[in-house]
């Protein structure tokens, strides 16, 4: 068998390799609701069990190239979408199959550099294997974040000022291939997200403020997560849900801006009802210009 | 009184505001050994009792400018340094004294930005009030990081690889007057500092490596610190100590490079031993070319 062969022609069912949150099965609730099948190939030790039942799935360990190739082929599958939240797997931690094994080489090699540089290269493994790589927003694109806010609360002048050096941080960091968030308060940069992720920075300011570590007042403060500047947008997006709120509350900021089209929004609604409740303004706001 | 008048002239005894940690006393030892007098300002909350008993010293709560003002010109001194772990405080948990509550919208205004805001400008008010701040490595050179390795071990060339991209990365974020440190391992960055501090970013690496969340092995990565490229040298330079070491060999990486001449040691031989121990470099590099 010629495992480069095409895995298929034309539209099909959509193959989605989906790790956890909530983000997947809004997507895929969206896919099937404009006419599109799904299949789903959750990883394991990623996705939640229990959101993948409703739709066609079949498990997929990590390192199992082989496999998904077999079942995505069987289904007629040939565009593939990746979301959710991923782990970065210690390497020597994976059981491998065969096609896995033929590709280690490449993997290895992927593995040395940030998220971007690791996920543009298996992204271009599956594409020499016949799939096409396409974006969550593609096939939903209604899981976007919005322009303006979500809720009922803005941004006050002094907020604005915290997103513009809190964007011009990212915009800095983008080209290391680093996180997608940052805090800023009265004009002070409280932390950049590297590979802790957005709720474990979050967390940690919530904890600093604690210990008076804080000098801003309750209420100051804002979460700006952006797309990289080189970013890939078919993958990993930011993303924003109603824990993000709530985990904003607990640090005692005023608020979230995240970069309008260039995140996506986890249950919008409930976003809307959970910064109202806490209050908190979640904005959509504009990329700074390049 | 006119609390503008010089306070004092020629050299006399050097006054010295200190923070928390081993430094502060390493200076005052080495200063008194050169002979000259010093008078300690521990700030209540932030030195540590037991170390400051053999010196002079005026215990100083934050915000009692005046009671600085007051000690440091019967003492004669003309001279201050600061030196040691500072923590920003919350303006409102300030008790302010007279002097304070003058000078107060300066120290508001100063409040609002990165650390170098705020220290530069509380010297301004110092200068202006006659006094003249000196750098800790002016009166006590030594404490500054020596060019090569301290103890046995010697950066490998991954390692190097991983200490130029970490450079970049605070050559990045400097303008942003954020942290002096970042964590690199295999070129993927691990950390930037913020508010955080260093500990507890190597804290964070150590929590999340034991999650399985670090695909380096244990072995690869390296600690980086750096003056900010526009930082007043005589504030708050970057400095480890053997408690550094410690925290770096827990958080499985390889080593710590750190600018010569740009950052302070705290008890170098202690840092020798704790490094041949743990098994980890610890080197003084050459800042990058600007």
């Amino acid at each position: 068998m010629d495992v480069r062969q095409a895995a298929g022609e034309g539209e099909g069912p959509l193959a989605m390799i989906i790790g956890g949150g909530s983000i997947p099965i809004a997507v895929a609730e969206t896919v099937e609701r404009r006419g599109r099948r799904v299949v789903l190939f959750p990883v394991s030790g990623w996705a939640d069990p229990a959101v993948v039942e409703k739709f066609k799935h079949y498990w997929l360990p990590l390192a199992k190239a082989g496999l998904f190739y077999r079942y995505a082929r069987a289904e007629g599958c040939r565009d593939v979408v990746f979301v959710g939240k991923a782990l970065r797997p210690p390497l020597r931690s994976l059981r491998i199959d065969w096609l896995t094994l033929r590709l280690l080489p490449r993997i290895v090699r992927a593995y040395r550099g940030g998220d971007d540089h690791l996920i543009s290269n298996v992204a271009r493994i599956f594409e020499d294997y016949g799939f096409r790589i396409v974006a969550p927003h593609e096939v939903a694109p209604d899981i976007l974040m919005p322009a303006g806010p979500i809720g009922t609360l803005r941004p006050s002048q002094r907020d604005e000022a915290d997103i513009t050096r809190a964007l011009a941080v990212l915009e800095a960091t983008g080209p290391f291939d680093m996180g997608q968030a940052a805090i800023v308060a009265d004009n002070h940069v409280l932390a950049v997200e590297a590979i802790e992720g957005t709720d474990a920075m979050l967390r940690r300011i919530a904890e600093l403020r604690a210990q008076g570590r804080i000098a801003a007042p309750a209420g100051a403060g804002v979460l700006v997560k952006a797309p990289k500047p080189q970013q890939d947008r078919r993958f990993d997006l930011p993303a924003i849900g109603p824990r993000t709120v709530e985990e904003v509350a607990r640090a005692g900021l005023a608020g979230i801006a995240v970069v309008a089209g260039g995140a996506v929004v986890a249950e919008p609604a409930a976003v809307a009802t959970a910064a109202d409740k806490a209050k908190v303004f979640v904005a959509g706001i504009k990329a700074p210009d390049r």
